[in-house]
């Protein structure tokens, strides 16, 4: 378990001052379950009960958060982001401590220095490994893979051949990328397939969760522009291209040739038709179904989506629709009463 | 493949009257499908002729079943329970015959008495695996990972370092467990991940399915409760908490810091978004997605969920919507009639 | 990489004519982005501009397209089906290269001629492989698996105990066939597994996509018919039976028992309920809820799925609902006004 200093600490956050001295801290913690080797942080001034009680070696909160003696508080700019920056000295990468004996790796392979591969991993003939990156135990990259630098391969996923890495991508436990996709032309009395011969590329800074599947291209390349977070679970077809700094959603769903633009964003369990184009910082709600274009900055929600306030509008008339109903059945009685009461006057020696 | 007795098998049902003697019995089957090594059963009286016609050793069927001359039958208080009984008799666990050569297994993991590591299989710095579990091939048991008492891990599953097991868990194969979950915080120009330094406790008798995914909490722990049951490719984010004996079918989504209550369940493809809180014994239909609290007991439906009454009813005036839409269309005519006709009363003389 | 001869492309086509004698080719491309060695083709006349611009070798075309005097050309019948002839060539099979030292082959298997088994892969007791066929880097075959003729199991598939699979099936990386799927009975505390003690028959020509999971039957078979295509991340529960030349798109989700008839097609995310039978060339739109049968040839939409005019009609109303909605609170308004006159020419001495 790494463990550092207070006063290492607050050089990490350029914090001038000197503080705590060599109090060592073992990690970072929530507020109410903090150890007294860890530091939580308060965001808000309605958590200055909890802040008090507790247990946290020091405690991180605003400048401009309540006066607190019972208990060491750093106050500095954004508490959250401070916490974040002590958070990341606490990180480790399982099982990148070099090569491991048990891995499986094509003496054609290029390994640059500094790469660590897990036991069971295997590396394919021509396949290149960055410098700094991990390939995690029981992962697969194929024959001519090219993975950047500083890379993290999780245990068993799986990077077939085709596939190029660039710099820092996080690819997670049992994701499956750069397989054949769902290419098919029915011939006479059978489904036949179209051989996908094209690539995947995972521009820098990308990050793909468990799980989740990107397939090649037909022809050309299906792109996730740099940047670009993906949740587990998630589907991309062949020839997509996903935009810069995108999100894709646990589960999201994007068929064939289908285009998102920079910084949208693609909420839980969301489905895209094949050949959409989805405009730049789009946001489509959870679950909705992107059958047609969406312009730049559209915030578009539903089945088929479409722009959220409409598609709200239309959501609330719906849940007062069976009032509707009664309303019209009531009104159709006052019209047939309103008739008779006007054929009485129209014909009133018929009465 | 096993074998038993008929005898061996009245013992199992807690029969303690002698039948069928040594006549050997090599599995269970389907009452139309099963062969003469097998044993069936029947529940319901309507199947007397299917019962007669079966090929099978014996057939289970209730007390109050019509009489059977044609075939051995076993009289039960419950044919289906007593047919289960018989069936776990004959489930054999595949690759579970202690440690294979080819397993990769740290130096300093703790491996308790019985326990069996397929090949291929790797088992990390400080792992921990409980008598009498069972981790298949190609899966991955990552550094300082806790796994009780007789449980099983299939093929190419990954538990990642967080996560803890507790007793009779089963872990189905290409499930991971324990990575890093979706959480970014925007900087600037980049989506700046949150380290997620938390853990994953799945408690005992849970079962997750084949390529689920279960993340480790931002900081903290994601829970999975005593009994709890989850399908096929689930995905639950950080920080969730599932209580016992809760139920998640196939593809249901459930986002950050969302609370499902024991008994609960949610039907296939059901999306919860983040920090919703689902009461106990709720039920969510297929597909519904979850965007409020739904409170202890509700039954929910719907998109988004609500109560399945007032969502049944809305759903019902949706389907009638295009003839209310007539109705409206020729009340409006008859409105104008009306209208002018009263005009005629009103001014006579204008006629 | 494989290189070919104009010539030999010509045999390739059953072109008897003589064409380009041996200039090299070595791959296919799309028009715009071929280079001198890749062959191209354009399908439509409006492409006649990119085909002269076009840098490849040779552009297939119809027999009616422009004249075209810039660039090679070879008119046929069908320049895509063409196209597809010539890009198979160029298809390879990483990671078919024969038996990789690091495989982990159990001495009781049954390896017929021709089988490559990647490193890491692991074939348990009693497999069985078939002529041609290519297990890939990781991949698990467990105990008793029968593989057919010149199937492909990609990297760290897993097959289980009770899988058969048919001639020239493809499973692609991380797909899950053969567990146990999700059969519990609630027992006085508990869920109590019911024992899956069925198999799963994946029949001749079946593709099966990445991260995708086919669970065995209870008892008996879950089946999935001749032909048929599955997509990535599709859960196939337990007892299914799916049809021959079937397409199942990404992220269908199937519930226990129920049946898709042959040619039929589930689009993106679709669900069905458990039990439902779904006839012949059925249609269903992504998304969709299917929670009752549906006849041969129906075309089924929505959530519920219905007939698709039906759902359309419903969706287009529920579009307008919102001015429905102020149209009828406008013609009560009406009503209103001319109960009053009404009333007045009725009672005229009391106005």
């Amino acid at each position: 378990m790494a463990e550092f200093t207070l006063q290492q600490i607050a050089q990490r956050l350029e914090l001038d001052r000197e503080r705590g001295g060599d109090r060592v801290i073992r990690g970072v913690g929530e507020i109410d379950h903090a150890s007294p080797e860890q530091i939580a942080f308060a965001e808000s001034p309605d958590m200055l009960e909890r802040v008090k009680r507790s247990a946290a070696a020091l405690v991180l909160v605003s400048h401009d958060f309540p006066e607190v003696t019972e208990r060491p508080v750093w106050r500095v700019e954004n508490p959250r982001i401070a916490f974040l920056k002590i958070a990341e000295l606490f990180v480790r990468r399982h099982g990148c401590d070099g090569i491991h004996p048990d891995a499986s790796i094509h003496p054609d392979a290029r390994l640059e220095a500094d790469v660590s591969v897990g036991p069971r991993a295997v590396i394919g003939a021509g396949a290149r490994v960055g410098s700094g990156s991990c390939i995690g135990a029981g992962a697969f990259v194929g024959d001519g893979v090219s993975i950047g630098r500083d890379c993290l391969v999780e245990p068993n996923a799986s990077l077939l051949a085709g596939t190029e890495l660039g710099d820092r991508v996080i690819i997670r436990a049992n994701a499956a990328i750069g397989s054949e996709g769902f290419g098919f032309a029915w011939m006479q009395d059978h489904h036949h397939r179209i051989p996908q011969l094209g690539r995947v590329v995972i521009e820098d800074d990308v990050e793909i969760g468990c799980g989740s599947c990107v397939d090649r291209a037909t022809l050309g390349v299906t792109r996730i522009g740099r940047g670009c977070k993906i949740d587990n679970l998630v589907h991309v077809a062949h020839n997509c291209d996903i935009g810069r700094h995108a999100l894709l959603l646990a589960q999201v769903c994007i068929a064939g040739s289908s285009r998102v633009g920079d910084h949208s964003i693609l909420s839980g369990q969301v489905g895209v038709s094949d050949h959409i184009s989805i405009g730049n910082r789009v946001m489509v709600g959870g679950q909705s179904g992107v059958t047609k274009d969406l312009p730049d900055g559209e915030t578009a929600w539903g089945w088929p989506a479409r722009n959220i306030k409409k598609a709200m509008r239309e959501q609330a008339a719906v849940s007062r629709l069976p009032d509707l109903t009664k309303q019209v059945r009531h009104m159709e009685k006052r019209i047939e009463e309103l008739q008779a009461a006007l054929a009485r006057l129209e014909q009133p020696e018929q009465t």
